[in-house]
């Protein structure tokens, strides 16, 4: 590559979304990418740097020299860096912090410091923070030399001598005021926060709600000490939807695409296994009914439709408990309604499958009307116990906030599997006793 | 209420976030609201309207009269009203578009020829057009006087005299400027745009990937027709999310928790009658092997556990290829590479579960190896299968552009069950012919 191709490549390189940038950077040979390193400044590659997840993070990282690496932390936010640290080794993070700005390296150690998931550890601290008494042309002044630095520069945040919180200037409203206008009588006194502890789906919620495109978040003694911006939330939201999804599925961390076969199968099968045992269950009970089985031999053959149609009434009352839980929704509702909604609505579909199929095994079983009846009844009993279930025991797990995993749709539906079994033999053997 | 009162009541209440004002308009009892709907301007109570549910929507409209929803219509954004007049009778939608302010009845016209779920469906016309022209203290000039009507003013659209797009700056760009450049000096060149025809999905997908506050969307000609704003982007997602929530559990547009028990129940009633006709299918393979059941009635205590393992497996698969589907990890990983991964998995969980089985089995039935060899060697086809049809069938209704709600959970869990059901029952009758 001469200088001038170099030249060229930069300019069209650089010119590029950063986005698009790691979009390039990621399609790239490793050989390739080495190079490139050698043509950006740490400036310019932190962009790329912030935008690889943390595997691809760490695999670069390895690549670069020491050197390159704290002048490139230096650029980035420090939520990134400290993203970043939290998963490397300690003695190296501490090093890299020590070679860094003292002032980035203080903002990467305070983010460090709080609980995964929640404000404090999602929260960026490069915003803007002014003071009450500036006027509105002071402060665009000001924008002008700092705005570079800052998340967001959308939401201006005020605070008073102390550092605490005293409002909010959108720079919409800055705009609109006249220039001479003192920000005390353009600010909004009226500012939701979180504190720096709040749960960041908590936080997600609040930003969705109220259309913001950040909140500010409140330490110790009121003092701001970082914001939350939109952006943020969306990832927020989307790792929340696919721990929904994972838990869904018994699949939690193992959705992931770019997992090869073996990692799938080597994460996926502890639960597989885990519900076979539980299965093992289902086949112990079936055991202890082997003597109504062999008389009735055709009772196996409902066997499945009983415990499947038990196991999709449990899984929609699981989707509306899992969504409701997720979107605020069961807050709102409280959970006495839900489960007398989904009671109800098991009793009626109960009512239905036992109607309909009762109907059916009548005309198509040449009229064994003994058999209808077990099927019909257990159908009945099963489904209103099936509905209740599926939305009770999210509900519970979640008040008892244990890992919510054990209420995944497996779980739940092997539960009532379990159940729906009993009462189908229950029924059918005491039916038999007293008939034959 | 005296007078005084009520000026009180109006400045306290004026003073909530309208996120606020619409939480306790909706606590309140029918004669309060309606109260309240006399005390407040047409342009006070749009912003209440606006946060209101469709349904809600529609109730409050009766208790108004025909002048207030006009004007009230008339200072609500375009989209706001598309969306609620494409729910009500034609005639009367028509009565209110003529009688509102011409040019937002235009817009709202406009907004109704849309495709549902497009680009075109959720965009805002509410959004600020500049000319390459003007200088930057001219632009924030005239924002001083247009800001209040547009949905975000942080970016600026610049368009030719043709109205087409030519460039964006962002309110950031335009501070940081010197107040003498000129708009064609700062403005980027380089705007991501879509398609009014867009899907909402990717739409969406794209605002998230680029971290964006809002997009342009282009109309015929290259001309620019409207934006769409991050605000509603995360509503999309939420919805797209239910979309896929629902059909996980064939619960489609039944996870709402304020439906009655009655019209969940009718909601979810057809899925699972559906279902349990598909459960008959089931019952009839068994019935068919009624004579091998005959000779080994404990043949039966392990149809559940196969067609649980398989079933789990299935789902797993299903989730993944889900989450793909909605992430777009799909696309950029090929459909081969999926179906490639998942066989892998699923014949490794196969072979671990086929191991584990036919190991119990051997030890507590008494040494019973000709049912552990059954059972483990249906055990492992029936999971190999089962984790290619759970990522392949969503990924073929993708592409044939069917309802996917026909290769939601349940049913690849009952197509699961037939197969695996066949599996095990076919091991069984060849093992005994040979043996017996």
């Amino acid at each position: 590559i001469t200088e001038r191709n170099l030249k060229m490549f930069r300019e069209t390189f650089l010119e590029l979304h950063p986005t698009d940038q790691v979009e390039v950077f990621k399609e790239m040979e490793l050989p390739l990418q080495k190079q490139l390193l050698l043509f950006l400044t740490p400036e310019e590659f932190s962009d790329i740097f912030q935008g690889l997840d943390l595997e691809d993070q760490s695999e670069v990282f390895t690549h670069i020299g020491f050197q390159y690496a704290v002048a490139m932390f230096n650029y980035m936010s420090a939520d990134d860096v400290a993203d970043f640290l939290l998963e490397m080794e300690v003695e190296n993070a501490d090093d890299i912090l020590q070679s860094m700005d003292q002032e980035e390296a203080n903002k990467v150690i305070e983010l460090m410091t709080y609980a995964p998931r929640t404000a404090g550890a999602i929260m960026t601290k490069e915003f803007i923070r002014i003071s009450v008494e500036s006027t509105a042309a002071q402060v665009i002044e000001e924008l002008r030399e700092t705005a570079m630095a800052a998340e967001t520069i959308y939401y201006l945040y005020v605070v008073d001598i102390e550092e605490r919180l005293a409002g909010v200037v959108s720079l919409r409203d800055l705009i609109i005021a006249q220039p001479d206008q003192i920000i005390d009588d353009i600010m909004s006194t009226q500012v939701v926060s979180v504190p720096v502890n709040e749960d960041q789906e908590k936080v997600a919620r609040l930003i969705k709600e109220y259309d913001f495109l950040a909140v500010p978040v409140i330490g110790k003694e009121g003092k701001l000490v970082g914001i939350i911006t939109v952006d943020d939330v969306i990832d927020v939201l989307e790792e929340e939807t696919d721990d929904d999804f994972g838990e869904f599925a018994a699949s939690k961390g193992a959705t992931d695409l770019n997992l090869t076969a073996f990692s799938a199968a080597k994460k996926r099968a502890p639960w597989i296994v885990l519900l076979m045992f539980f299965g093992m269950i289902t086949a112990n009970i079936i055991g202890r009914f082997e003597e109504t089985l062999q008389q009735i031999v055709i009772l196996a053959a409902f066997m499945p439709l009983i415990m499947g149609t038990a196991g999709n009434t449990g899984t929609q009352s699981l989707a509306v408990a899992v969504r409701g839980l997720a979107t605020g929704s069961v807050e709102k509702n409280g959970v006495w309604q839900i489960v007398k909604r989904e009671l109800g609505t098991g009793l009626m579909l109960g009512v239905v499958c036992m109607i309909v199929l009762t109907g059916i095994i009548g005309l198509f079983y040449q009229g064994n009307w003994l058999l209808a009846f077990i099927v019909g009844a257990s159908l009945f009993l099963a489904l209103s116990m099936a509905a209740v279930i599926g939305a009770v025991v999210p509900l519970i797990i979640n008040r008892l906030k244990i890992d919510p995993a054990i209420a995944s749709g497996p779980f739940i539906t092997t539960l009532n599997d379990i159940l729906s079994l009993l009462i189908y033999f229950s029924i059918a053997t005491t039916m038999m006793d007293k008939i034959i």
